[in-house]
């Protein structure tokens, strides 16, 4: 295919260079009306955010240096200068040799924030690169002599308002992760596992994925490379607890199962977890079925730009006392999801941020009862100027989730 | 099964709770030592460590406190309330509403730090929970108005020579990552695409592992629930980028490959590459693979207890140069595994760690031709009282890695 018309293409379905332009400079904007003359990132999700450069972080520092001029400079281990240089919207990609190595990496770190003049008057997401993986070095307080000032804030209510481009790949996002979960409701029955139905599922969604939109896609996530859909051990009785881990259980009538599924989209992601139960619904499971998706229109309802995030939960968090169900509680309604699968801001009591257009939220109260299951199901949630825009449409109802048995 | 006949069997593959025990006791000694009266872990593959208990990182924090006195508490989200006191082996598991709610999650913690009277004395793997996923809060610093000191250079002391429970985990996962390696190698063949051979042959070694071990058996990892084999884009020429993304190419004779190849096990990882050609191989193939191995088969035979992990990549580092070939390096000789798939201590020439009976590495020098592909082998070598055992039992040569075309 002629590189052109591959671009052309690829703009209807990523981030346009012009897009991580304006994404530094509104960062640069606000790092000045701060009195900060550049910042120092090296949080995997925000060099994604900021240069489109996806990788996975390890004990080699990367680090994005910026500054208030509009210089930007990558800084790799000279393994990941091909791949930076092939992803990376940067003016510069510098290489370090190796870390530890005789030169240590913070040593050209300390090159390119004296290159840029921000030395003594910058940000950072962290006072040096993390320890992670068995990665020792000093601090950047150690390094320049001042401690950075936290960009986070900065960064955070940046990437919590989503553009256009960013919505349409939550969208791409949502029907992969929507025909993941169909095949996963068609092959999940008594008697099979679920790791097999798991598998079936995810790799069947993923091949058409990528036979469909294979060359115009990257997954760019630690997610996972196409669709997946699973239980997470939230089978049976294990489904009271929310975070179960994947164990391998075969399905028996009667059981409650909390589903999960999504797909990475250009590092993209959007969330559909849906309560299904297999063998014709008991009373019990009836009536808890019916009140989480009662919780969960609550929660729509009270979505507006406008209202603030702990209004929301607030509202929510009444109905379980009002309901006699506080017992079953066990988190708030949802949190936001873009680059990352939990992102703020936080439809949680203690979260004040006022809900604005482009803000996407998963929303999901749950009910959990120990000895009977879990029930929630978690929708991607868009704010509009109007109001709510759900983007998650697979079917919601006990009917359309009944698994024979 | 009856509860003590599963314990029975569990006890042959899986850390004993004497085990984690000790590893707090040697961790409180190292405190004692230090003269500081409790340490406060954020990190998870470190609290998997000290208590068993695995979990994925959220911006709801998780916290191991432990004091010299020998009390050791877990905090967790209430949501994770029954997980934890399930898999944990520590006295006491705390648990807050929610995050950010409106009673923050650090105030349980300094509770608990006073609790232990261990405020202003201790160490700490970071100074207040991680700003990750959106997480805000005040740093340890903030909260107890001593900066922590770092507990992380006696915690990767303790977790660089591993027991014999922990190298009979490697073993295990040695097994299964080379039989699904062995699946990934007989079905790539020509036209078929990475996608779908890694997916067939993860799928199939990851359902004989649960079959095989799976009532004594749990992943306890962020990096999947069973075996995996793949290529991570690694295909024809751009196996010549190390870390490439994948993005399912399609196998065509010439092509060099790059493979890859795991398997949790309670936690614990080993790592299998290989380097395989599709078709016959040419001459300069054939030179470059040679050279490859010739490099590996050095570092084995460099490494003993006694010499330090400069030593030995010292050594391979000279070889590129004799051999004329110093364009093609990349990265250093390897690095520890264990918990983490990459870990401290590393082959590297800025390492000066000595090689200890118990310590486990990855030996994995390549050669990188672009426009023609990566060369790599990796094995995971462990290092005895008398020299080294390579746990990995994988062919190497370039007969037995010739992919029919």
């Amino acid at each position: 295919m002629p590189p052109q018309a591959t671009e052309k293409v690829r703009l209807l379905m990523r981030i346009s260079s012009q897009e991580y332009d304006l994404r530094c400079e509104t960062l640069t904007a606000a790092l000045r009306a701060e009195g900060w003359r550049g910042a120092v990132l090296f949080d995997r999700d925000y060099i994604l955010y900021y240069t489109g450069f996806a990788f996975i972080p390890t004990e080699r520092p990367i680090a994005l240096v910026l500054n208030t001029a509009g210089e930007r400079v990558l800084l790799v281990p000279r393994l990941e200068r091909e791949h930076a240089e092939a992803y990376a919207h940067v003016h510069n990609v510098e290489a370090y040799t190796e870390y530890p190595d005789t030169t240590h990496p913070m040593v050209y770190l300390v090159n390119i924030i004296d290159a840029l003049g921000i030395a003594g008057a910058l940000a950072a997401d962290h006072d040096g690169y993390p320890w992670i993986l068995g990665y020792r070095g000093p601090s950047l307080s150690e390094l320049t002599g001042v401690a950075p000032a936290n960009v986070r804030p900065l960064v955070e209510a940046q990437m919590m308002i989503k553009s256009p481009a960013e919505i349409a790949l939550i969208r791409e996002s949502v029907k992969w992760a929507n025909l993941a979960h169909t095949l996963l409701q068609r092959y999940t029955r008594v008697g099979a596992t679920e790791t097999e139905v798991s598998q079936r599922a995810s790799d069947e969604a993923t091949r058409a994925m990528l036979d469909a939109i294979g060359p115009i896609y990257r997954a760019q996530s630690a997610f996972g490379h196409g669709a997946h859909a699973g239980y997470r051990g939230q089978i049976g009785r294990q489904s009271a607890i929310p975070h179960a881990l994947a164990n391998n259980l075969t399905f028996q009538p009667g059981d409650v199962l909390v589903t999960g599924a999504s797909a990475p989209v250009w590092g993209y992601l959007s969330e559909l977890e849906r309560t299904m139960i297999v063998g014709t619904p008991s009373d019990e499971q009836k009536r808890f079925f019916d009140t989480m998706c009662a919780l969960q229109e609550m929660a729509l309802h009270a979505m507006r730009p406008g209202v603030t995030c702990a209004e929301v939960d607030r509202t929510v968090r009444a109905a379980y006392e009002q309901l006699g169900i506080a017992d079953t509680w066990r988190h708030h309604t949802g949190h936001a999801i873009g680059l990352r699968y939990h992102e703020g801001p936080f439809l949680d009591v203690g979260d004040n941020t006022v809900l604005q257009p482009g803000m996407v939220f998963t929303v999901e109260p749950g009910v959990y009862v120990p000895g009977l299951g879990g029930f929630r199901h978690s929708d991607t949630v868009l704010i509009t100027e109007e109001g709510i825009e759900v983007l998650t449409y697979y079917p919601r109802d006990l009917d359309a989730l009944t698994i024979p048995a």
